[in-house]
């Protein structure tokens, strides 16, 4: 086990909010480095009292972890970490790490967050399958949180399908949750991905729920919205897909079902109501493709290698598309948020949300509490 | 019977555009001054060869449709009446005249159009019911086209509740289409009101149906779509009521019901998902007041009054009211579509089409082909 990995656990070990942790991590490139700045950078970073405490103290908490990390399969990315997944880095408070069971390359697969209800109806357990079958057979992973109910169903059809699938958790990634999933959850660290920003042995608290679905929207290109009672965690994870200008789909249902309610709730709201899962492929695809033309570039020319044969100037619009020089005046040097965008183009939220990942993934423009601006 | 009741008839049996014939109705007062004006008067406001031949050959054409306007109850309503309902007025292509059997007094009813398909599942025909009851029990017409299906379950719920209903028919006012609602026909030009634009005795073709729909859409202060299929009249009716500026509202159903296809689609294209009558009611509820309100300021002090006691000055906004001082500066000289007007102001479109109604009815703004000018 490395330093940077020692380091990092004390750093998660440390607590509290995780903006200044971040922070300290940019700061010193890495957490060996991070961990050596001392008290003086770690303040100067943000961190509080009782986080340059903990982390000044090792306590030795970490055992387990350190054994469970040991073994194949496991790891442990951090925010410094270039395997740290773009679009999760993308959201208003990404985690400082993630634990990851299984194939760590998924977490830079497409993927979509199918979610819903932890009872559903017959119809709705149905739509689930169809639509997760449908998406992995269309080479998507998809996202969910191994729970009851929709969650289950949509993983259980992503492996049937021969797809790739990603459970995240909000106990530890170790700690199946509910106990009548441990089989499902067996499979997916075997042919899928389980992460969770929890260390090993985390059990699972109820508190956990709603910042586990920040995750599963967060590393989605959009989400979808299968069944879901008015509040539902299905609606949290929506909202913050939203929040994160990713795509938002919902199915909608008779208005005699009660978990129809939700979703007609998310579409009155500006989700995108889908009646088949192709539209949902149909309507990310472009994203899809923007992020991995934009990462094939990234790797050929990387933006910090001034001697790059990048084809666009980094910080210049592409002059051949009115589209992106009418994004680019759009977006100035001071922070304007995903609606004001939306506005000032008229672009779709499909478009603008691929245009900006890709302008980002690029060094042009930076996110910052889900407001974007010019990077120069 | 009157010469301008003959003149009309005379008028609506010169065939043809329309457009024309209204003109030379504004343009000389009365229906028997228009016929009196002659064939130069009839060539400016636009009337064709084929027009003008034909109204200047009393054809005789009119007896049968003499002695039904001889009866109790029935009316001919014609552009320059008074009573021709304000609503329908501001549509794109408005009839020239409404033959009417039952309540005209309904005409000037706060109405909301139920439609649907000819062939609903148990659960259309419920939904249709449910809601068709509670828009009557709100006070509001229902207004519907007495064809099978969700327009009989609607017409018959309202007249169950001892509420208000309109059927418009694209045959004449006194032949029920189809035949199986003659018993409903009855029911309803007893107690409710049956409209058409063609004279008594006249076939139901299927070409009269699209038409015949723009005068439910016309009538009502909103549209409510209960189960329709992808290609269906229901949808037409909702296009044209959206056309027309008012609210248009849909009821989702299970993504696998076709007949839901259709709501499905309308709520894509803008409308607006409804769950319950009441959302339907309180939508309108503001626009209906402002509909009563300048009516009742109108009848008070008619705008071609100049001593009218009318508390607004004519074309100019209301200066404690900010909503309509930005409306106002929104609306110019040159003609604006309703799109235009609400990206201009920021105003919903229920919000906008009361508040154009009431400048409208209170004479400032004209309403043109679809697009609102200054009247002065």
């Amino acid at each position: 086990m490395d330093d940077d990995a020692l380091a990092l656990l004390r750093l998660l070990d440390a607590g509290g909010a995780s903006a200044p942790r971040r922070r300290l991590l940019e700061r010193c490139g890495t957490p060996a480095q991070a961990l050596a700045a001392g008290e003086h950078a770690w303040r100067e970073a943000g961190l509080v009292g009782a986080q340059v405490r903990a982390l000044g103290a090792d306590t030795g908490a970490t055992a387990c972890v350190r054994d469970w990390l040991a073994k194949p399969g496991h790891r442990l990315i951090g925010w410094h970490d270039p395997d740290y997944p773009a679009l999760l880095r993308r959201i208003q408070s990404p985690p400082l790490a993630l634990f990851s069971a299984g194939d760590a390359n998924l977490l830079w697969h497409p993927a979509v967050a199918v979610v819903g209800t932890r009872a559903p109806t017959a119809g709705g357990r149905d739509h689930a399958r169809e639509f997760a079958l449908a998406i992995a057979r269309a080479g998507f992973a998809v996202c969910s949180g191994l729970a009851a109910g929709i969650d289950t169903a949509a993983h259980l059809a992503a492996l049937a399908g021969d797809g790739a699938t990603i459970a995240v958790l909000g106990s530890g990634v170790d700690v199946p949750y509910p106990r009548a999933n441990a089989g499902l959850h067996r499979d997916i660290e075997a042919r899928g991905l389980v992460v969770s920003e929890h260390p090993p042995g985390t059990a699972a608290r109820r508190e956990h729920f709603p910042a586990r679905n920040r995750i599963i929207a967060g590393l989605a290109l959009g989400t979808v919205v299968i069944e879901a009672a008015q509040r539902s965690g299905a609606l949290i994870t929506a909202r913050l897909a939203a929040d994160a200008g990713r795509e938002v789909f919902a199915v909608p249902g008779s208005i005699r079902n009660p978990l129809a309610r939700g979703c007609h709730r998310l579409i009155r709201d500006g989700a995108t109501l889908v009646e088949a899962a192709d539209e949902v492929t149909a309507a990310l695809a472009p994203v899809a493709q923007s992020l991995a033309d934009a990462l094939r570039r990234r790797l050929q020319a990387p933006i910090c290698d001034p001697a790059g044969a990048s084809a666009v100037p980094v910080g210049a619009p592409r002059q051949d598309d009115p589209d992106y020089q009418r994004l680019w005046s759009a977006i100035g040097h001071d922070p304007s948020p995903m609606d004001q965008l939306l506005e000032r183009t008229g672009l779709t939220t499909a478009e603008l949300s691929s245009m900006l990942l890709v302008m980002e993934l690029d060094g042009r423009i930076v996110l910052e509490h889900g407001r974007y601006y010019r990077k120069s």
